[in-house]
C-alpha cells in the first residue's frame, strides 16, 4: 500500500498532467462500475419445478441444484412428449420431430426470401410478425441469454403462384427443421406465399423459451407436412350492433392468422347503426353511425384489407339486406317498420327495419353501396348478400307495399311476401354483378327463402352459397344438401359465441343460452352435419352478434374458443377436445402471450399438471 | 394598393434596416400562421343528434343549425329527465337537482380542504384521482372548449374524525351545488374523509361532457344528502386459482371506488397456488406460486391497502383452512390427501388438499402466517378463517389422522370429523387472537360446520360472522338468523360471477351456470333473505372464484355487474333492475371511461334510444 502510494507519487511528480488525467479516468470508471452494478438486476429466481416425460404427459418434478444440468422445462418437454405436439391447429400430414432442441439467439434469425421477391412489402410484413412473435415470447422474461445458432429461415414458393389471396389460394406448405454447426435451418417450401406463411405459423410455435436455461429453443430437426381439410374457416363480427375500433380488429385477425383461420366475415351494417362510410350517400353514416367517430373510413376498412391479408386472411364483406336495415336510412324514405314498437310485432329485436322492395330507386342506392364495398374490399371474389330474419309483418305494415303488391295482382300472403323478397333479390344481384363485371358466388344467410319450395324457385344454386344459422341438427340442411347446394356451417347450437349471458331486452338469459364451451365447438364436426353430402361443405364459420359485447371483450369471447373451431376445420381430428384438452391449455397461453386477452380455461394449476383436473381419466 | 406600395417604398428608402427587419418579421410571422392553420385539427363533425326530454325520457332529435343553440347532449338530458338522476349508486336521501348546468374548465378545479389538513398525502391522493376522472371524460374528445367557471370544492369533516378506514366508519355525506359569477361551489360535508371522498364521486359524476357544445359542464344548483344502507359491501376475488397483477388489482379497486363498495375480499390462497411471499415461510411461496414472478409481496400488499383506503375500500384477508389448502406445502408434512386421485373422491375440485389439524407444529406456522397478514394488511378489524368445504374422505383417507382419533377414543364417524375440524378452529383461533391481542370478528364460509346442531357448539356467535354461499332461499339461512348470527350474503345463485361459463373438469357448463345477468344481481335483496331478521344482515359480497379467469378476463367478468350489487347494497331501492336499465347503461359506458373493461349489456342503440330496447314495456 505504501510502495503504491509511494508509485503514485512519484509518477505524479513526473507528469502532472498525465497523473490528473488518469485519476480522473479511474475515478470514471470507479463510478461507472457502481452504476452498473447498482442497475443490474439481480438474477431472477429459478423455477422450483422441471418437467420429466412419464407414459405420454409431462410430470411436474422438483428442479434442484443436482438435477439442474438435465432439467427440462414444461414447453420443452410438451414439444416431444406423447403424440400431443403443441401446434395449433394439428399438422394434418407429416409430423416428425426429433426429440432435441438447439437453443438460438434471436437477434440471429435470418429470412431467405425467393429471390424474385427481394424487395416485396408483403414478405417483409409477414417477416416482421415472425420476428414480433419471437420478441414476445420473451417480452417478460428477465435475465434472457440471447446465445447459440442463428435462424436461417428459407422459403420456396412456386414462382408463378398467384400473389393475391382469393377463396381458392392453395395453402399447403412443408416445414423442415435441420441443424449444421452454428446454425439451425427452417425451410418452408409453399405452392404460394400463403402457404408460407403458414409454414411460418407453424415454425413460430415450435420455438419455446425455457425458463431453467432462460434461453429460446427451436426443435433441432423434424418435419412437418401440413394443408387444411376445409377451405373456408371463418369468423363473423358484427359491428353494427356495437361499435370495435379498428385497432380491436386488427387485434382479432392477429389471432386468426396464429390459428390458420382465414376468412374475418365482416357484418359492417344492421339496423343498429351504419358505421361504414360511403362517398356517395354519406347520409347513411351521418344519421346511422353512433357517433362521428365510430366509423370505418375507406382508407380504414383497405387497410384492414390489407393488414388481414399479410395474415393470410380474406375480408368477406357483408351487406345485409332486405331485413337488418334502418338506422342512417332515415332521409331515403326507402324502408319499412323503422323502429315502429312493440319491435316484437315487426322484428327478432329492436330497432325493426327493412327496405322496401317497391321503390325503385333503392336498387341505385345498392349499387353504390355495392360499388364502393367492391372497391373498398379490394375486389373480393365472394360477396355476402345476409338475407335473414325478413318480417313479413314489417313489410305488411307499410302501405306503400301493400298497394304495389295489390296493384300487381297479389295477395298479402306468405308466399305473395315471398315473391317480394325474391324480387328484391333478383334486382339487388342484378344490381351486384354490374358492379363486380362477374358472376361471383354469393352467400346467402337461411331463412324463408333458403327452404323448400322456394329456395330452388329464387335462389340459383350455382350461383349461392348457403351459410346454414339453425341447429346441426336440423332436417332443413339436409335438405338444402339434397338440393345440392353448397354450405357454410354456422349452427347457433355450437358457433355462436355469443349465446349464454344475460338477457338484453328482459331479464334471464339471452335467447341462446347456454353459454357455449369450447369443448362444443371442438366436437362440432361439419362432416356429420353433412351425412352423405360432405364435399359440399366448404367450411364453417363461428359467429360473433355484438349486442353484448364490444372491443373491450371482443378478445375473450373469441378466444380461446375460435382456436377450437380452426383445428376442428384445419385438421378434422377424429379425436375429441379431451385429447386436444392439454395442447389447449399451452395455446391459451401463447395468445395471450401475443397480446390476446383470452379467456381462462382452467386455473393454471391444470396447465402445470397435464391432465389432472379432468373429472373422468383419460384412461377410463 | 398604390398609395401602400409607395409607403413602403418611402419608409424603406428612409431605414432601410428597419425595414428589413420589419419584413423578415412579417415573413416569419406569415410562416408561423401557415404552419398553425396547417397543423390545427379541422373542427371536429358535429353529433347528428340532439335530445329532448318527454314523458321522463330523452328521446333523439336531429340536431341542425336551426336548432343546436338549444340543444340539449344525451348525458345532459340524462342529468334532468324524469327520476332518474345518473348517480349509480343511487343517493338514498335528499336529492334535488335544479334542471340547469353551468359549463366549467378542467383546468379551473380547485380544491378547499380542512385547514388542519393542508399537507395530507391521503387528501392529495383522493383529489387527484378526482381530477383523473374528470380528465377522462375528455380524453377521446376533439376540440375540447376548455373555458367556463372555476370549480371550487370545499370540504367539510368532523375534526375528531379517525382517519383510518374501518368496517364502522361513517360513510355519510353531503353534497351542495352553487353558484357565483364566476365560480361553481361544490361544497362537501362528511363526519369521515371517506364520506368526502363518497360526495366526489357524486360530484364526478355530475359533471357531463357536452358533445354538442364541446365543454364541460356541472349541475348549477342542487343538493344531496346520501347515505349507504349496508356496511358491509364488498367483492371477493380468488387469487389462487389463477393469478392476477397487482395492476389489474388496482383497476379492481378503482371500479369499486366508483360505485362505493368498500370492501376487496382478497382469498389469497387455496389448493391451486400460494402467492403470498411470507418472510417465515419463504417454501410456502417458492413451491406454491405459479411462478417465482406470479407472487404478492409484502411491499405490494401494503401498497394495495394504501391504494384501497385512498378509494374508501378496506382489503379484508382471508386465509381459507383447514380445507383448501395445498400447493406450497409439500416441504411442511402437515397436509392431506393433496392432490389424491381420483379427487372427485376427496375434494370438490383438483387438486385436493387439507391442513392435518393433528400435527402440532401447524399452529405454529398458522400463527406466522397471520401474524405475516395482519401486518401486511395493516392491522384489518376484522379476518376471514375461509373454513368451508371440509371433506370427511379426505382426513379419513389420512391413517395419520386416523391414528389420532382412535387414540383420543373417538371414533371414524362424521361428527368425530366434526369435532376434529372444532378442534382445529379452535387452535387456529386461539392463534390468530394472540397475533391480533384483540378478539376481532371473525368471518367464516357457510359449512357443515355451520350447520345445525355443529354451529352453535363451535361457533361463537359473539366471536363468528358468517358468510352465507348457499342459494337465497336454502333453509339453513333462516337456522343462523335464529340462532342469531349475523350475516354477509354471498348466495351463489344470484353473487357468483364465474357461473355460466364451459365446463372446466368435463365439457357442458360449469357447476353453478347459467351465466347470472345484472338484473338477477340487482334484484338480490338482502333484506328479503333476512326474513324476520334484517339488522342481522351486514351486508353481502358478490365472488369471483377464478378457476376460469384471470386478469385479462377480470374487467369484464366484474363489470357492470357488480355495480347492480353496489346499488343494491348502498340504496336498496324498492325498485327493479327495469327503473335501473337506462341508468345502468349510462354507467357502464362510464366504467370504460375510467378504463374498466366492462362488459357491454346492449347494443349502444338502446342507451341512444331510451327504453326502446324492453320487450315488456315500461307503461305495461
Amino acid at each position: 500500500m505504501i510502495l503504491q502510494k509511494e508509485n503514485m507519487k512519484r509518477f505524479c511528480s513526473a507528469d502532472k498532467i498525465t497523473c490528473y488525467i488518469i485519476t480522473v479516468l479511474i475515478i470514471i470508471t470507479i463510478i461507472g462500475a457502481v452504476i452498473i452494478i447498482l442497475n443490474a438486476t439481480p438474477p431472477p429466481d429459478p423455477p422450483a419445478w422441471r418437467y420429466e416425460c412419464q407414459q405420454n404427459r409431462c410430470v411436474k418434478m422438483e428442479l434442484n441444484q443436482s438435477n439442474i444440468d438435465t432439467a427440462i422445462s414444461l414447453p420443452v418437454c410438451r414439444l416431444f412428449c406423447g403424440e400431443n405436439v403443441p401446434v395449433w391447429p394439428k399438422p394434418t400430414e407429416t409430423i416428425r420431430l426429433d426429440p432435441s432442441t438447439v437453443r438460438i439467439k434471436k437477434s440471429g434469425i435470418n429470412f431467405r426470401r425467393p429471390s424474385t421477391r427481394s424487395v416485396d412489402s408483403l414478405w417483409s410484413a409477414i417477416e416482421n410478425r415472425f420476428t414480433n412473435q419471437i420478441e414476445a415470447k420473451v417480452a417478460h422474461t428477465t435475465g434472457l441469454k440471447d446465445e447459440g445458432k442463428n435462424l436461417i429461415i428459407k422459403f420456396s414458393v412456386n414462382e408463378s403462384s398467384n400473389y393475391n389471396l382469393e377463396s381458392y389460394t392453395d395453402e399447403r406448405y412443408k416445414l423442415s427443421l435441420s441443424q449444421t454447426s452454428n446454425e439451425a435451418i427452417a425451410e418452408i417450401k409453399a405452392e404460394t406465399i400463403y402457404g408460407a406463411r403458414h409454414g411460418l405459423e407453424t415454425l413460430s410455435q415450435l420455438i419455446v423459451y425455457d425458463d431453467i436455461r432462460r434461453e429460446l429453443q427451436v426443435v433441432a430437426e423434424g418435419e412437418i407436412s401440413d394443408s387444411p381439410v376445409y377451405k373456408h374457416r371463418g369468423l363473423l363480427l358484427d359491428t353494427s350492433r356495437n361499435y370495435f375500433s379498428v385497432e380491436s380488429l386488427k387485434r382479432l385477425i392477429d389471432a386468426m392468422a396464429i390459428v390458420k383461420l382465414n376468412v374475418f366475415h365482416w357484418h359492417i351494417t344492421d339496423s343498429h347503426s351504419f358505421p361504414l362510410v360511403l362517398k356517395s350517400h354519406p347520409d347513411l353514416t351521418k344519421y346511422g353511425a353512433y357517433t362521428p367517430k365510430k366509423v370505418y373510413t375507406p382508407e380504414s376498412i383497405r387497410d384492414l384489407v390489407q393488414y388481414a391479408r399479410v395474415r393470410g386472411v380474406r375480408v368477406l364483406p357483408e351487406f345485409d339486406a332486405p331485413a337488418h336495415v334502418g338506422e342512417g336510412w332515415q332521409k331515403k324514405d326507402m324502408t319499412a317498420c323503422f323502429n315502429k314498437q312493440p319491435w316484437q310485432d315487426y322484428c327478432v329485436e329492436p330497432p325493426c327495419g327493412q327496405l322496401d322492395p317497391t321503390v325503385d330507386g333503392l336498387y341505385d342506392v345498392l349499387e353504390d353501396i355495392y360499388r364502393e364495398m367492391y372497391d373498398y374490399f379490394d375486389s373480393p371474389d365472394i360477396f355476402h348478400m345476409g338475407g335473414d330474419e325478413v318480417s313479413t309483418g314489417c313489410w305488411n305494415s307499410s302501405e306503400r307495399i301493400q298497394k304495389w303488391m295489390l296493384a300487381k295482382g297479389w295477395k298479402l300472403e306468405e308466399k305473395d311476401f315471398i315473391e317480394l323478397w325474391g324480387y328484391f333479390q333478383d334486382n339487388a344481384l342484378e344490381r351486384f354483378d354490374k358492379v363486380a363485371g362477374r358472376k361471383l358466388p354469393i352467400i346467402m344467410w337461411t331463412s324463408h327463402l333458403t327452404e323448400k319450395p322456394f329456395v330452388d324457385k329464387y335462389l340459383d344454386k350455382s350461383r349461392y352459397i348457403i351459410q346454414i344459422w339453425t341447429t346441426g341438427a336440423d332436417p332443413k340442411v339436409q335438405d338444402l344438401l339434397e338440393l345440392g347446394y353448397k354450405l357454410i356451417v354456422s349452427n347457433y347450437d355450437a358457433l355462436y359465441l355469443d349465446c349464454g349471458f344475460g338477457g338484453w331486452v328482459n331479464d334471464g338469459n339471452n335467447w341462446c343460452s347456454p353459454f357455449i364451451g369450447w369443448q362444443k365447438v371442438y366436437d362440432n364436426r361439419p362432416d356429420k352435419i353433412a351425412g352423405q353430402y360432405p364435399s359440399q361443405i366448404l367450411g364453417s364459420e363461428a359467429a360473433l352478434w355484438a349486442e353484448q359485447v364490444d372491443e373491450y371483450t371482443l378478445d375473450s369471447r373469441f378466444w380461446p374458443r375460435a382456436s377450437a373451431l380452426a383445428e376442428r376445420l384445419w385438421s378434422n381430428p377424429d379425436t375429441t377436445w379431451r385429447e386436444a384438452e392439454s395442447r389447449m391449455l399451452m395455446h391459451r397461453e401463447r395468445l395471450v402471450e401475443n397480446g390476446i386477452g383470452a379467456e381462462a380455461l382452467q386455473p393454471e394449476w391444470c396447465l402445470q399438471n397435464e391432465n389432472d383436473c379432468p373429472i373422468i381419466k383419460s384412461g377410463a
